[in-house]
């Protein structure tokens, strides 16, 4: 199992309509179907000569791409996207502005055409992550906002922005419950109606005790049938209309959470996709969970709702407006995956603690507290529906124990603690081996299987290959138990005699759902150890190769499902040799087993405790049990790879910032980190000056200086920071001080506001030669108080800092209070 | 019900022996025995005259006081405190600074004397807050802790530091359940036989049916004294050995985990005065509970674990030195605090979320996993002890349950919502109502119960007036129900037929913990209508008075009760009125009751929610009312007052910071918060200049700066940041440029960690003449990253800053990176 700590990036990001459209630049078509060069991971220096670039040029194919993302070093498909901002590396033009710094330090002048080096860094970890973003956690309190805040800092005023902020979280934890109940519904018709259809099948098909080799080809061919319909159907959805939707969506909404935004994550386009692809991909028998899916959708509808518009429907409601930034929106996002958790698994706490424990990074009483009511309500108004739906009165549909409830408080003897350490160990393991293994298969699906025809069909191979092995173990395995406290909805009898039906078969005549839940709560002696250890065998395999497919699926329920199989079938073969040992009820073992593996698949261990505990209605006091289990799989999970959730986002590039700064960076100093020379900005400089950079160089801050000698800029003293948005919106708005008189009165805040947060690009900006000469004041755009460190500071307190607070943007500045360097993100990451 | 906004300070801080020697100084006896002259809040600018002090003037009774809290203009007895370091307000030389400033404007050469002002606010407001210090949650990253890290920057010794980490959590969970034992154990017993007597005293003193006027003397007078005795021990305990232990210790844990470090609060003595008063206070049967004194009790045993040695047995175990800075104590108690709630609930994730709810500014993924482990194992343990204590062989001792468990779901229907609001609102008002009344009677007692010893008879007075109030009530009201499924331990048949009970009796004869289970889940007809009414308006009204006595009680279970007996009545009343309306269950609305009167007087919803939850067994459909009665009675009560424990600590006069910033200060700048001009020291500065500086004020920070003209000390470069205990070390040391040569090989870290947490105090250093003129580099020594923001940043955002940092100074720089103010925690409350 080797550490998948290099991981390659595999993200397909080569759809046509991008929200960052700012960031994504267009290219060339011509250069768009080059040869890729660099299939490994490292670019290397070539090209030396091109770095040469002269002050007046202005090649527009050229500048953007120095930033262009290498992670489409391993892109499939860079020839078929066939659309106008297709990524594509350009290796040997991004190696340009560093090679310019290096080879010609009298450029130092003109920071504009070398632009900020990443360093000694020059591979591709150091630029493939420029297809993402920061969000701004830090509120921009410049002049402007200053004014909205004394117009507005009145107790009436804020008391009505706090009731509208309840509001929304309101909303948002009624609106996921509903679309949960939208995903949850029609998996359960469906499946009903997909289930009783085979089951009659093999009944009819198979003449009970007549013919006993039976005749299960006409149910087999139905079966694939009605799995590769919808399966494809989903696949299909997924690839061509939005394929950020493939997978759980856990890890976009861990991103997002960390402070980096995703494009398209949070549109409602994302969610339809995502709604219809998981309940297809679920109906269709994939080995998958909606829970993850749910997650996602919960984090789409805080983000929509919070907005209160819709750019997909271009509709403004004009309602909401003081929250359009990325702070706030964060912070109902948060609230959002809160609810969709709370709704998958009805577990209002663990919903909560699902946010806080991806998220913890700045938190807020009021906000916790906003989360934990978004949650309640998500689960109640789901208890509600579903309720309603069943046909009870009261809210206590026990479908909200979405794993069932365990009716019996679960006991435990002391003797039993090692072995649930165990359970946690062999989890701790498996849960490794089965990260490693499906990195490796996403890494070869990713090398290739490239067309999306052929995506499609591998989805559909997928689930032929689940069916045509749930039907050879239901052929072969003939496991009979005779009906009566039969725990399944669908018996099918097939060769066992009358009054019995076939435990394997009732094993996969269902959701995964409600296998586990079969797994938890069938009576002791439902299963042979026989059909256990196969089906645990073949489900392990399949989830494996699932987990990657390019449909909506969620990793948590086929992990659980594993766990609680290998769970169950543990404590059955004890038992089987030591038949006195009448405390291994094969449920408790079930649910330790799938606490083990999750634990060692997923490492979410605060937020994964609490779900279990609630979401089977276990007592507190085995809390204790869970928790040893727990922390044994992660731990020994830990010392193999990460979890699969971090994997994948680390496969995807996403520069998410770690609890703790990274070891190689201890000791550093901010000098070391930080990138330089700067590209800084006078308080009062010239448009074209403005125009210019913004086209040369995709950086997102730019430090405002003053006390500047001539041209000098990156070395001037630091007055604040502005963002490449509010320059745009200054350019598009000709807010220059030669016009302030037309202007003045009617700028506000929400002249920057309005066009969150799919910003303009400077290319549809027009700088005509008659305004060339304009000069612009920043005065009152820019950030007045960026975060300042000194060039001494220590690496472990700056990220602490810059954790802490959620920065995007850390200003290294000298003893003089001078500019001598920038910190973003990136730099505590691939420095 | 007027706001308790501008409690005044009435803190009793005159114990003699102090954590913090060295800020509370000596006072020259004759000054302390001075009249009080402002017993009003505001401190009138008088004599002027004093201002003028001399710069070769050293009078050392004069400048600490300089700093001496105003918050003893209330207090009680400085009089007869006589211990040689009582707190007085020497109000006429706190103001000589600012005078100082105001009129010798040519001071500015000599900051020494002047000192930082805290400019207008020359009120006690101002100053009050001195007795209390910062903690430092940010870490000093000097050159010998790099030294030091770099020396252990391996994986090896990380990884044994983790693993200590863990063991200390595991450590704290164990012994703060087995404290929670010691505590609960003796309570349950000695009340047990405490009511037993009663009981058989009772029963042989009246006759039944023979004299139904009864003789209820004897009884009464043994009930009196059996009360009377171990609260005047309690009582006497609190008072004369360790006040700081009066009231229910979460305030005080409160202000801890914001980041104020209170004197004494996390000391051994401390815990075993706590443990010993809450068992006298519980047995004597005063009103209150012991969960609040169990979190305090785990934040005492986390602080001492984590440390390694023991101050009050001068004992060091020499292990965990690596932990010894205020940042690694906090978390420690942070989890100590979690692990004391969840064993006085039973409630691991109830625990997690108090401490989450109350400390939330600064968090991390790693440290709320360890304080949920800490959590679990302490009800664990508590679990298992008490287990076998009672005889039980498996780890479900249903008493984890402290409330009771309720064996049946609470179900609810739809149109039951708009009852648990109103139970809410009326928990609000209630709420806010007791608050204010027992701040009304708190502001009393502080007034003019001022004798130690008139404390101690006060504490027997109520235990009195409740006996007698109960006594009365059980004469007079003959409630009495039939013996068979009686829900109590100690039937008193008094005057009631054979095989009856009398109800009354039952209620009081119990632990008011037991009473609070009675009343969840005693059937339906347990009481009488007026039974509960007076019953509930005498235990509102002892609540009231007992809450603030002096003895060691926690408020959450006499303000449960309360709300579980309204609540309980007011279902019976409407089942009175509607005997249809069966879905009146008394249990289910005394526990909504409960929610709500909690929520009204301690406003803390989510760990509040979940406690609930966790210690009933409650359903998680359930989570639903309980929150909508929780925010009900929050938002209601919030309009009249605030929280009991904030009151609490505003009373105390605890500089505790809230979530936003002051509303007063919105639109401010650094520059209108701070305080200035700042008293600096030069990178290497002559020992002379030090030691004055440490004599003639009382800060904790000072900014070492660089670039100075002459001794312009106070407008230099920043380069760093020193703290008084690190000077008082350093010359105690001995550490002088000029004698590097000796100590240069044996200085380390540790140097500086051996003296934590009791930093001595500048009065034992001595500078003898032939030193006075060596110099101290202070290059190793200052904390080389200190947190600055330049003058213009905004008040809101530098607030945030200070919050999720949790630092104790914050240097303010213009744009030349010189000092113009320094911001301390004091700055965002007191300006």
């Amino acid at each position: 199992m080797k550490k998948i700590d290099d991981a390659e990036c595999l993200i397909d990001i080569s759809s046509s309509d991008d929200e960052d459209n700012n960031i994504v630049h267009k290219t060339k078509r011509k250069e768009s179907s080059k040869p890729i060069f660099a299939a490994s991971s490292f670019v290397p220096l070539q090209n030396p000569k091109e770095s040469e670039i002269s002050d007046d040029d202005e090649p527009p194919a050229l500048s953007p791409s120095d930033f262009e993302p290498s992670c489409s070093t391993n892109n499939p498909q860079p020839q078929q996207a066939g659309s106008s901002s297709t990524l594509v590396a350009s290796e040997n033009t991004s190696v340009r502005s560093a090679n310019a710094l290096l080879e010609n330090p009298e450029g130092r002048n003109h920071p504009t055409f070398y632009l900020r080096s990443r360093s000694a860094a020059i591979n591709t970890a150091a630029l493939k992550d420029d297809v993402y973003e920061s969000l701004d956690y830090d509120v921009c309190d410049n002049v402007l906002f200053k004014e909205e805040q004394k117009r507005t800092d009145n107790a009436r005023f804020n008391i009505k922005k706090d009731i509208l902020r309840w509001i929304i979280f309101i909303q948002i934890g009624v609106v996921t419950a509903l679309i949960a109940c939208v995903i949850d519904i029609p998996i359960e018709e469906l499946s009903a109606v997909k289930y009783t259809f085979l089951k009659d099948s093999v009944d009819n098909n198979v003449a009970v005790n007549l013919n006993p080799n039976g005749n299960l080809v006409i149910p087999y061919l139905y079966w694939i049938l009605m799995s590769i319909i919808p399966v494809i159907l989903g696949a299909a959805l997924v690839t061509y209309v939005e394929p950020i939707t493939a997978g759980s969506g856990m890890p976009q909404v861990k991103s997002y959470l960390n402070g980096v935004k995703i494009p398209r994550i949070v549109r409602i386009k994302t969610l339809a996709v995502k709604a219809v692809g998981v309940v297809t991909a679920v109906v269709g028998g994939l080995v998958g969970g909606k829970e993850g899916p749910m997650a996602h959708a919960g984090a789409v509808v805080a983000a929509g709702i919070s907005q209160g518009k819709s750019t997909t429907f271009v509709k403004d409601f004009r309602v909401f407006r003081a929250f359009r930034d990325d702070h706030e929106k964060r912070d109902f996002v948060l609230g959002g995956a809160a609810a969709g958790v709370a709704a998958a698994f009805g577990s209002p706490i663990g919903g909560m603690l699902f946010s806080l424990e991806e998220a913890a990074s700045f938190w807020n009483q009021n906000l916790i507290w906003r989360t934990l009511v978004a949650s309640i309500i998500s689960s109640f108004t789901l208890n509600i529906v579903l309720s309603a739906y069943h046909g009870l009165h009261n809210f206590t549909f026990t479908g909200l124990f979405n794993l069932g409830k365990f009716e019996q408080p679960l006991k435990f003897e002391y003797f039993e603690l090692p072995i649930f350490m165990l359970f946690g160990v062999t989890g701790g393991l498996l849960g490794a081996m089965w990260n490693s293994y499906n990195t490796h298969i996403n890494r070869f699906r990713a090398r290739f299987v490239k067309f999306k025809f052929a995506r499609i069909i591998e989805a559909a191979l997928v689930a032929i290959i689940g069916v045509t092995l749930a039907c050879i173990m239901i052929f072969f395995i003939n496991d009979c138990r005779p009906l009566g406290n039969d725990p399944t909805d669908y018996p099918v009898q097939l060769f066992c005699e009358d009054n019995e039906y076939n435990a394997m078969a009732a094993l996969w005549f269902q959701t995964p759902e409600a296998t586990v839940r079969s797994l938890f709560h069938d009576p002791p002696g439902s299963h042979k150890i026989l059909t256990l250890t196969v089906f645990t065998l073949v489900y392990f395999f399949l989830a494996c190769i699932t987990f990657g497919l390019n449909v909506s699926l969620g990793i948590f329920i086929p992990t659980g499902l594993v766990g609680a199989a290998w769970g169950r079938l543990v404590a059955m073969i004890i038992f089987y040799i030591f038949p006195e040992a009448t405390f291994l009820n094969p449920g408790k073992y079930a649910l330790i087993g799938a606490a083990a593996n999750l634990g060692g698949v997923l490492r979410m261990t605060i937020s994964l405790s609490v779900i279990l505990m609630e979401t089977t209605g276990a007592e507190t006091s085995f809390f204790f049990p869970l928790i040893v289990t727990l922390i044994s799989a992660k731990w020994v999970g830990d010392y193999f790879t990460e979890g699969i959730y971090d994997i994948q986002i680390k496969m995807s590039c996403v520069p998410v910032l770690p609890w703790e700064l990274l070891p190689k960076y201890k000791g550093h100093k901010a000098s070391q980190l930080m990138s330089s020379p700067v590209i800084c900005i006078k308080k009062i400089d010239s448009a074209k000056y403005i125009y210019k950079i913004l086209r040369r160089c995709k950086h997102n801050g730019f430090p405002v200086v003053e006390d500047v000698e001539g041209n000098n800029r990156e070395n001037g003293r630091v007055c604040g920071i502005v963002l490449r948005s509010q320059l745009i919106v200054i350019l598009l708005n000709a807010l220059y001080e030669e016009k302030k008189r037309f202007w003045e009165k009617e700028i506000s805040i929400e002249t920057f506001r309005n066009v969150y947060p799919r910003y303009p690009s400077i290319d549809s900006v027009r700088l005509p030669n008659e305004k060339q000469n304009y000069t612009v004041n920043l005065e009152i755009f820019m950030n007045p108080s960026p975060v300042r460190v000194s060039e001494c500071d220590s690496a472990s307190k700056i990220f602490k800092k810059f954790r802490a607070l959620g920065l995007r943007h850390m200003i290294v500045i000298n003893r003089e209070n001078r500019v001598v360097g920038i910190i973003t993100r990136k730099d505590f990451l691939y420095k």
